[in-house]
This record gives C-alpha cells, sequence and structure tokens, in this order.
C-alpha cells in the first residue's frame, strides 16, 4: 500500500509494532512526544527529533530562512516542554540545494540559535548534506527531566479536568494569511512565525500539580485530544464557549470569511500544551494562574463516550481527528 | 556564495565559527565525528546524526531499501566507534516520497534494525515526513564511553604511527562496479553493501593502547588523514608499500581498469578505523594483532612536511584532500 493511503498514523502503528525496541532503560518511546531514557535513579533523558521538509512544512514564497531554522528549533524544544523536561544539547541536520547561498544556510542557523539560546539549549554539531531540490532541517534534541516531573501522553482519568495554555487558533490562520497575502501584515502571523515552546510553563505545571497527562499541540486541538485518549483509553468532552481562541485568530478569522473555533481546533504548531489533571487539583492550577495563562475546557469521560464538543448552542458535535496531518 | 562554490568543508568551518556553542560539559563537538557530552565523573554520552539522501548518498537503481537502511545506520554506528564507544539509542527520521509502498518503508526500518541489533543498539522512536521528491534516511544516535578509553580526532603527535584496521578500496570499487554493472556480481560489492562498523576493534584499541588520536573512514584514507593532520598541527607521511589494499578491491580494479592504491586513498563508507600510536607503543599493538587485524601505514610528522604518500618506486607524492567529499 502506498503511504499516502496508509497515512503517517497507520505507518507508525505498522513500524511501532515491527521495528522498535523494547529495553528496561527507556521508559518512554514512540507513539509519545519523545522518548524519555532512565540515566540515573532520578535522572531521565529526553531523546527527540522533528524535521521540517520544504514544500510539505514551508514554502520559501513566505518564510525566511531565519524562520525556517527557528521553527525547526521550536517544534523540538515544544516536544521537551511536553515531557515536562528541560532542553540541553542539539544537533542539526540540513540538507542543501546547491543553489543555496552560504548566507541563506547561516540565516536557517541563526533562526535555530536564536530560539534555542533562549531556553539555554546548545547547538553542538550536526551534518551538512548537499540535495537535488528541497531543502530539509532536521533537529536532534536532548533534554533532562527529574522522574518526578516527567509528563507523558498516557495516564489521564475519568474524570479529569482537561486544560490548556495560553490562546489558539493564530498560527493556522496566520499561516492561511500568509499563503494568501504573504508577508503583509506581519504583526498578525507574528505567532506563527515565531512559535514559543512552552517549556516555562510546563516547568512550572509540572512542578505544582500532579499532571496526569500532556501534549504538545503540535497538529491541532482536535488532534491531540484523540491522542490522549487513545494513550488512555477514554473519551472527552470539551465546550466551545471554553476554548481560549486567540483575539489574532479572530480578526484573522474574519478577514479571510472563516471560523475562528475551526482553527482553534485544527491549529498546528500553536505549541500551546494540553493536560489533564484530577478535578481535585483545581483549587491548585487556579493558585498558579499568575505564572501560567490556561483554561479549563473539557473533562476525560468514558471512552464508549467518543470525543465531542458541545457548541455554545448545546448542540453535541462529534470531533474527528483532523489536527494537521502530514500525509 | 553558493554552497557547491564553497564546499561542505567550507561551510562547516562558517558555521563552527558563527553558530556552535561551547559548553563546559561539552567535551568534543563539531569538527570530530560526534559530539561528547559529560554526563557523569567517568562516563560521557556520544551524541551523533548522520543523514543519506536518495541522488547524493545512494541511487535506487542499484540500492535496495534494506539496504539504505542498513547503510543510514552504518554511517551513525562508525561514529560512535571512532570514538571508542558504545551505541545505545537510535531516533530514525525517514523522508518518504508519495510513492514509496509500506512494505518499502518497512525494509528500510529492517535494514536499519539488523545492523543496529548486531551492536545492542535500540531504535526507540524518530520522525516520518513526507517529501515531494528524494528519500532520505536521518539517525540520531546515542552512545556511551567511558572518560578513559574516549578516542578523538585531535592529539596525535609527531612519530606518531599511523595504523588502520582491515582492508581498503573495496568500498568504492564495489560502488563504482554496481553503478557501471548493477547487481550481477553481489558477492564482489558486499562490503559496499553491508559495511560493518568497527565498534568491536574500537574497544580493543581503546581498552588496551593509548591511542593519541583516531577517525573511521567514511571519506576515504586521504581526506580522513588530512583530519588527522588538521586537528593535531601535523603532517604524515603513508607507504604504498604498506596500505593493506583488499584482494576484491584490485580484482574490481582490474574488471574496471582502474587502480587498486587509487581505490584504496578515496574509498568511503569503509568504516575501517584509521590512528595514531607513540611508536614505543607498537609491541602492544603486535600483542592485539589476533583480536584486531590491522596495518601500521607510516607516521606524523612535522606540519611543514605536509601529507606525503611514499610510492613503491620511491617517489614521493603530495596528498590531496580527494577523499569522497559531498559537494
Amino acid at each position: 500500500m502506498k503511504i499516502n493511503q496508509i497515512g503517517e498514523f497507520g505507518l507508525i502503528d505498522l513500524i511501532k509494532k515491527k521495528v522498535f525496541s523494547k529495553d528496561k532503560q527507556v521508559i518512554v518511546n514512540l507513539g509519545d512526544d519523545a522518548a524519555v531514557i532512565k540515566s540515573s535513579p532520578d535522572r531521565l533523558l529526553i531523546f527527540t527529533t522533528d524535521t521540517l521538509v520544504e514544500r510539505i512544512h514551508f514554502d520559501l514564497d513566505y518564510f525566511t530562512f531565519e524562520e525556517i531554522g527557528w521553527k525547526a528549533m521550536a517544534a523540538n524544544l515544544s516536544d521537551v516542554a511536553a515531557m515536562g523536561g528541560l532542553p540541553k544539547y542539539a544537533l542539526v541536520t540540513v540538507g542543501l540545494p546547491p543553489s543555496i547561498q552560504s548566507e541563506e544556510v547561516l540565516s536557517i542557523y541563526k533562526g535555530m540559535s536564536q530560539i534555542a539560546q533562549k531556553y539555554n539549549c546548545k547547538i553542538i554539531g550536526g551534518d551538512t548534506t548537499l540535495v537535488q531540490k528541497d531543502l530539509f532541517v532536521s533537529i536532534a534534541l536532548l533534554g533532562e527531566v527529574e522522574s518526578e516531573f516527567l509528563t507523558t501522553r498516557s495516564g489521564a482519568k475519568e474524570g479529569d479536568l482537561i486544560c490548556v495554555t495560553g490562546e489558539l487558533g493564530e498560527t493556522q490562520a496566520g499561516l492561511e494569511y500568509l499563503k494568501k497575502h504573504g508577508r503583509k501584515n506581519l504583526s498578525l502571523v507574528r505567532k506563527h512565525l515565531r512559535s514559543l515552546p512552552r517549556i516555562h510553563e510546563a516547568r512550572i505545571l509540572a512542578k505544582n500539580l500532579k499532571i496526569n497527562s500532556m501534549i504538545d499541540i503540535s497538529d491541532g486541538l482536535s488532534s491531540e485530544l484523540f491522542h490522549l485518549t487513545e494513550e488512555s483509553g477514554l473519551g472527552a468532552v470539551i465546550y466551545e464557549e471554553q476554548i481560549p481562541i486567540s483575539p489574532k485568530c479572530v480578526k484573522l478569522a474574519n478577514l479571510m470569511n472563516r471560523s475562528p473555533l475551526s482553527y482553534a481546533l485544527t491549529s498546528g504548531e500553536e505549541y500551546e500544551l494540553l493536560f489533564t489533571i484530577d478535578k481535585k487539583d483545581k483549587t491548585k492550577l487556579d493558585r498558579i494562574n499568575k505564572k501560567v495563562k490556561f483554561s479549563v475546557i473539557g473533562e476525560m469521560v468514558d471512552r464508549r463516550s467518543g470525543v465531542n464538543l458541545i457548541r455554545s448552542s448545546g448542540k453535541v458535535r462529534e470531533l474527528k481527528k483532523t489536527g494537521f496531518v502530514h500525509f
């Protein structure tokens, strides 16, 4: 079967079953945002990789080289945030078409360095290779997390509150605006161009709460919510009224005559954190709301109920795994 | 300047100067085969990445998908061997064109798994992405080495003996034969298709000798010799008579009417180890010759003498950095 028929998730399932190794030192592997390796009794290594490919994840018509470097690093840093950890070291591989200028290559590295430095992550090596056509940037990142602060996708419990940091919708709306109108109105699309991973927020959450499950929103709220329910064998219900839609998303949606809610549900590369906690911990959550902006958007329910959105009208809409999927 | 003018090494120099971070926990970084991070007082993490791209490093006309997976993993494992370490965990990224079949993707993973298992390295995750055209495989690998056994490119001393494991020339000759004649005579080209990294040999060398400098031959003997001299600020002289040319290389060279010596000097993906030791340690070296096949091929000399090959005729030939260069 061709892989554009089987899809990325189908392929990952196949690979998971047939290829990936079990190891008692490896606590978490494929199926989560990153692999987690026990390196000492109380210290875990986070090992993750993420790749951006021209004409698949970005287009040089409306992104600068610096922004591409930034994006590639942001995706990797966000995987570490999702595990509750701190990024440490990165290896960077760039696949370079023959026509690229050395200044452009340095711009890619500059974008990566800028965001890596913000989170105290060091680029310590990598690989460069020629490609015939499409530029790509692939990063492998090492991070660390204390055993007690590790957060994973699985572990949500029935009755858990579903929470999300920040505001949603802006990056996908920004991308569509960029595609349609180019770089005319950069302030409106900044979140897409310079996404920030929620490293600090994840640390505050992990240190102050018992996080039952957590994931970063790289493929859209709907899609990530499906991952959480699948990994925990549960269903979920979220409420339209409680979904924090970014004002810029609303503005962009209006400009393009689109639905802000739809953006909020499918917007990828948000890098906001979606997490669940026990209902009892709600007061603890409220206590950190000066440090971390968050919204409670629903709760985990029995698997048989499926994954549903309660519209403001009261109508129930069954959610589909319609976040941004690369295949 | 376009990168096909500046070249891979020029670009790496630029990136090295402008981008890469210093960190007191990072003992070795760009410029060696892998980055080395101090993770505990006596234990070092080896962190490396290597990528193969279709139409740059391989061609689907004469390689199977399984062989491509194998090759990609071999290159990474060999980087760990060059540092005297043991591979532990790998993350694998594959860039997949839309036309590829899922069985073909699994074959890539099968090739990677086969060789990884030989060296007790576990594939624990990674990333899959669509690409418009050219397949690529990028691997990030974590390994370990005890501080006392770490071997690096720099540290060769004037007067050091230059040694190489195994026999040379066969993989490059095999590749050219494959390109010209296809897969007709697989036994002759097996070393190219199923290269083995010298993990065990490196461990024996590191445990039994004081290795002053070491590198794996991924871009050809000439090229790697230049790396060693540059990193140590020295020159080198090697002797044609002492270069161990593989009998299959001689056979292939004869079939194609080419020079076996030229293959031995430029053959990439050999994954044999090139290393230097103090002359005094020659007897120690001889003692391990039942466990590790090696040849002493020359010695490190003053920088001003350059890098020279003494032909069997006695003539001196100045060597060029003519190993396989990707740009």
